[in-house]
């Protein structure tokens, strides 16, 4: 590449980068309210994360269009080649967390009751986690920096332990209150959003990895799969 | 494009398709295979299942640096382009339906106990169900046959009126018998495992169509994206 081209190139990388993270903080945000909306039981907010999640989408088929006309217009090589298609992958990735937060914001609706069941309040802290995780990863990607993106990978199992001391309160909480069965199943797809929320950041910290170093993050069989 | 570059294209996307029909057959048949070891507690066979998705998992690569290098090498145009990201596209959503699959037969172990529960006999239809659509989408695929491509996304509402039987069979199986909750969410999973492999048979119906016609489906409120 000349030195014109290569600064065309490292635009377009710009541009794509902004991109992401302009869907980074979209995703976040999804999961802070749709968790807010469950503890409330407020629909209207539900509504709004379900309708807000278009914007995320669309954002990923921006970046689809970029990704796809800087390989064809620019056929970069080797590095550069690999940062495009790492881009490529975490915008997908992304835009499956913020359909996470989605679903979980579809959920709002059918938990809703006169009696409030209780085991609704041990799932916000679980929501917290999982948007930490989101932000981390995304500042490692940010800040091209592996090292933060190792972290992500390693506070997954975290999560994966919340998700399991979750899944067997929820079952107990059941076998006391028949009554609430059906809504505490909802709550039980809740959890595993989230849990799935922590599994796709960490894919985005693999990706980060693969962009920054050229190579795969050790093979490990994780816990969060191993469970769903 | 002179008339050798045509030829050597379609060489290209003629591999590039038959990698996605190669690995439409192994996510059909791990799907099959999954359900046959829930409804049989055969924990080997589960483990095969797991174990095999890693193939899936290569042949997804192998599209996407051959779809990549399509793209680099021949920078394809309008229809010709379309149709290389359509299947990266779809070998994307090939992979997760093999994922959900191995995620079913993940539960084979949780599920099993000295007392079998009665509504796993309920789920093999519904996989069966769920199977058919991945065949039916990838018959489709392969005769590129936009009118098959929407009677798949048809039948995705009966698979998901389905889920919604089982969704309240199984709650009032648990609130009959408490002592099942355990195992019997572990079956909501299951199920909720089948009604997404019936999205992703849709989304790559969806994918189809567009590569066939250049145009999206009508965008459509899915059933069952509403509801998980």
């Amino acid at each position: 590449m000349n030195s014109h081209t290569v600064k065309a190139f490292d635009n377009d990388i710009g541009r794509l980068r902004g991109l992401i993270s302009q869907m980074g903080g979209l995703a976040e945000d999804a999961i802070a309210r749709a968790m807010q909306a469950l503890a409330r039981s407020d629909l209207d907010l539900a509504e709004q994360v379900r309708a807000d999640d278009k914007r995320i989408d669309a954002l990923e088929a921006e970046v689809e269009r970029l990704a796809v006309q800087i390989i064809a217009l620019r056929a970069p090589m080797a590095v550069d080649l690999r940062e495009v298609v790492a881009a490529l992958k975490i915008a997908g990735l992304v835009e499956r967390i913020g359909d996470y937060a989605k679903n979980i914001a579809k959920r709002v609706p059918m938990i809703e009751s006169e009696h409030r069941i209780e085991p609704i309040s041990i799932l916000p802290a679980m929501g917290r986690m999982a948007g930490d995780m989101v932000r981390a990863v995304l500042d490692a990607f940010a800040a091209r920096d592996f090292a933060a993106a190792m972290r992500v990978v390693e506070s997954d199992t975290a999560l994966d332990d919340f998700y399991d001391s979750i899944f067997r309160t929820l079952v107990t909480y059941m076998v006391e209150n028949p009554r609430t069965i059906s809504q505490v199943a909802h709550l039980l797809f809740v959890a595993k959003n989230l849990e799935r929320i922590g599994d796709h950041a960490t894919n985005v910290a693999e990706m980060v990895y693969f962009a920054a170093t050229g190579t795969q993050m050790a093979d490990r069989d994780r816990g969060g799969e191993q469970e769903q």
